[in-house]
């Protein structure tokens, strides 16, 4: 088969390349796929593919067929509408899911994450790895968010982005959400007087993380039934929020018999 | 008092600028730090500061006075010595400190952490962060590592760089370091038996965590007399680093009655 697409103002390149944009993806409601595990989690997940570009002398055809409509570009097509040096042969158009508090479903007895204003795509990414990893009921993530089709948070997720039950809202919503379903809201600060491992973690709980520079609100944490304290021992006061959260959501693993 | 330095020219400039390389900062043996909280943290650390470039417009003269000698220079200065956004007021240089195994004190029953060819200063920096909370024996660093004086390291470690007991050496001279010592290497595999949550950790231990992206290498996985499962139940078979290298730690710290 012949390459489809030379021309770099091709209007389908042109397309492409404005969904390197935040603003565009969002009015579009499509965004891009970079990396072959990405895309490889992004259809197991069930997102739809609208077609990979890709160069053939990149990417062996069979690696990427199955996954979405190919088509075949020059080697200068795909260096203009690769992102950064994230080269793999090729790039995916994909369409955005809605993230709706309403969609979700959850368990009799949630293990549930907050993302409460959250502005680091990589501390983002490795909280969803968690969270998958996990298999917590969901991940609710708080405006102004990040956006979740970033390709920082896509590649840091390790695609898990695709996969982790989500939900972008409000932070009064997401706590009204919690509150009508009896999920008792875990805020680790510093101060707090109980021992994350004196804390019984096996009831539906939400933990909420707050925002790397200057941690959890004042409206989060008054929000939250119990505060908990990770020990500390060293020089410094905190902990990197997503290692915050891998304690918090392993330990409630743990105790609820995950291991 | 009047401003010392006003000339980019100046040879005093120039030397701090070249600090800015890696070669640079290992050939002298000389860094800089650019954030108020990292340079206290060096202070309180026992760093020995060399001088303190301080304009004074932008940092108030007594929060870093007491912490090293000052400069003081023009904001013209300032704006071209300073990384990046990080400005603060300030660039301070500093001394570096030898990382040898043989400076290490380790106590009766260590946890060590070992660093096995991290790429990313973020994940080291957020390791940083939980063997200093954890108060962890030592972290070993493997070679070729990160610069541990890399303007990111300093900063995502929040000056725990400073404080956390360190060691840069040969992955071979890491391992035989520690088996004449009694300490039993652990290394968190997908595939492994045991679970973490089955296994004693309340012994000599150091945690084997391994590059970003393929994981522990066989040397280090042969190294390590446990394997075990950190439980997964998702789409993806890993976690980020520093996820890992958190939920490792505090099960230890838990098992050892630090909660």
């Amino acid at each position: 088969m012949s390459i489809e697409i030379t021309s770099t103002q091709n209007p389908q390149v042109k397309e492409l390349l404005r969904l390197r944009k935040r603003s565009a993806r969002e009015r579009e409601r499509r965004f891009l796929i970079d990396g072959l595990r990405d895309l490889q989690r992004a259809v197991a997940s069930g997102v739809e593919i609208e077609a990979i570009y890709f160069c053939p002398d990149q990417v062996e055809p069979d690696s990427i067929s199955g996954l979405g409509p190919g088509i075949r570009v020059s080697p200068s097509i795909l260096e203009k509408i690769t992102y950064r040096d994230n080269a793999e042969g090729f790039v995916a158009v994909a369409h955005m899911r809605t993230h709706e508090l309403a969609q979700l479903t959850i368990s009799e007895n949630p293990l549930i994450l907050v993302a409460a204003s959250i502005e680091k795509p990589g501390n983002l990414g490795a909280m969803l790895r968690t969270a998958d990893a996990a298999g917590v009921d969901a991940l609710l993530v708080s405006k102004p968010a990040v956006d979740l089709y970033n390709p920082n948070v896509i590649r840091s997720s390790t695609g898990t982005v695709f996969s982790v039950p989500l939900a972008v809202a409000e932070g009064s919503a997401i706590r009204d959400w919690l509150d009508e379903r009896g999920v008792c809201g875990i805020a680790a600060l510093p101060g707090a007087r109980e021992s994350l491992y004196a804390a019984d973690l096996r009831g539906p709980i939400a933990f909420f993380l707050g925002r790397e520079q200057d941690g959890l609100s004042a409206e989060w944490q008054a929000a939250a039934s119990v505060h908990l304290a990770i020990p500390m021992r060293g020089l410094a006061d905190s902990l990197n929020v997503s290692a915050t959260a891998a304690i918090l959501t392993y330990e409630a693993v743990r105790q609820r018999g995950g291991g």
